[in-house]
């Protein structure tokens, strides 16, 4: 049964990656930059996004809101009177635990994709499957909150390793924690050698320029050719 | 394409229920009761257990652990002298981001279940797809931390409603948190009415005698007839 089952599933990830170079090709055209932001549950993805997509200079920016239920979380970025898109992962089967490139492609014509520079697609919040999907995204960045200790590199090393920008989220809880933060930062070097860090409070605005800076670079990359 | 994933995966459930039924007959011979042990990555699981499982006065208790990758957490446990086995979901498919009941299946050899009143299964750290895969436990219990927001009730219902308890772990964090913890209740009630609810720090151990007693009640059950 098991042999059967990783080949279905090698299917399915076949059948994703045509998909998702069928988005990217919609991206580039429309020439906008795409951002594939993951974390565990609560870890702070729409906070950081409310805090730091108002305040990008020059850049249009829109998202993409994952989740297995609710709209809440596009419910909170539509307040910042920016195009944003709820895409429901529950009626997949039972809840589908990460987005993949056909639920983001089902997404697009509700998106005014010309008229925007970025594009967030904030993921499930899973530490796992949503490493395994590519939706056609430029870059990946994920969160790590430093409640959620110092050994997560460890147990979710694809996660880890599939990101271009690790973001490790609510320091201002430092003070409250048995937490160490070398040790988190060591883990990460260790599974991901290099990967680009960034320590911040969404809560206070603590390092958020930083992240800023990081999407405006990824924004200004060189137009591709027609 | 979308309808014949559904159908895949509903067989995937489907062969799932069938072991995990083999699994509870087993327990059940064995007199063991099993509780499946769920929360999103980071929510203190493995801190939780270590606290509780020493205490449990007159109950022999063991650990199957899940993860993705490492056995950091079976160590943790390892240290109480209790009898602790490790599954590792990574050669299934990058990482599977569930315990199923074959893998649980497959570790049993491992585990001496005559000698054990009391089976803890820590799942994956997801709150998504642990809650669709039952391995043969009696019960099912989850931890919410306070540092995740309000909001996962709404987000993740099934993981909710597919538990018997409701651990509301971190609560030494809530001076340092925006967190209403009455909102976060009110919205446990609302997608499992009536669920069995406890506020703990698995730090400090506040409200964990509660924990304890609830085990040893699960475990109190009348013996299965033969």
């Amino acid at each position: 049964m098991h042999r059967t089952k990783v080949r279905v599933l090698e299917d399915v990830l076949d059948a994703n990656g045509t998909i998702a170079r069928a988005n990217r090709a919609d991206f580039d055209r429309a020439r906008v930059t795409v951002v594939n932001l993951m974390s565990a549950p609560g870890a702070g993805k729409t906070t950081l996004l409310e805090r730091v997509l108002g305040g990008l200079d020059g850049v249009r920016a829109g998202v993409l809101e994952g989740d297995v239920q609710s709209s809440l979380d596009a419910d909170r970025i539509a307040r910042l009177h920016i195009p944003v898109t709820q895409i429901n992962t529950a009626p997949g089967f039972g809840g589908e635990c990460h987005l993949d490139a056909n639920m983001v492609r089902s997404a697009l014509p509700s998106l005014p994709l010309d008229e925007l520079d970025l594009l967030v697609i904030e993921n499930v919040g899973n530490l796992v499957c949503p490493a395994e999907f590519r939706v056609g995204e430029d870059v990946r960045a994920m969160i790590v909150s430093v409640t959620e200790g110092e050994d997560k590199p460890l147990k979710y090393p694809l996660m880890f390793r599939a990101c271009d920008l690790v973001i490790v989220n609510k320091i201002d809880l430092l003070p409250h924690l048995d937490f160490d933060v070398d040790k988190l930062l060591y883990h990460i070097e260790a599974v991901h050698p290099g990967v680009e860090r960034m320590l911040v409070s969404a809560r206070t605005g603590e390092g958020l320029d930083e992240v800023r800076e990081w999407l405006v670079r990824a924004v200004k990359r060189e137009p591709v050719p027609a």
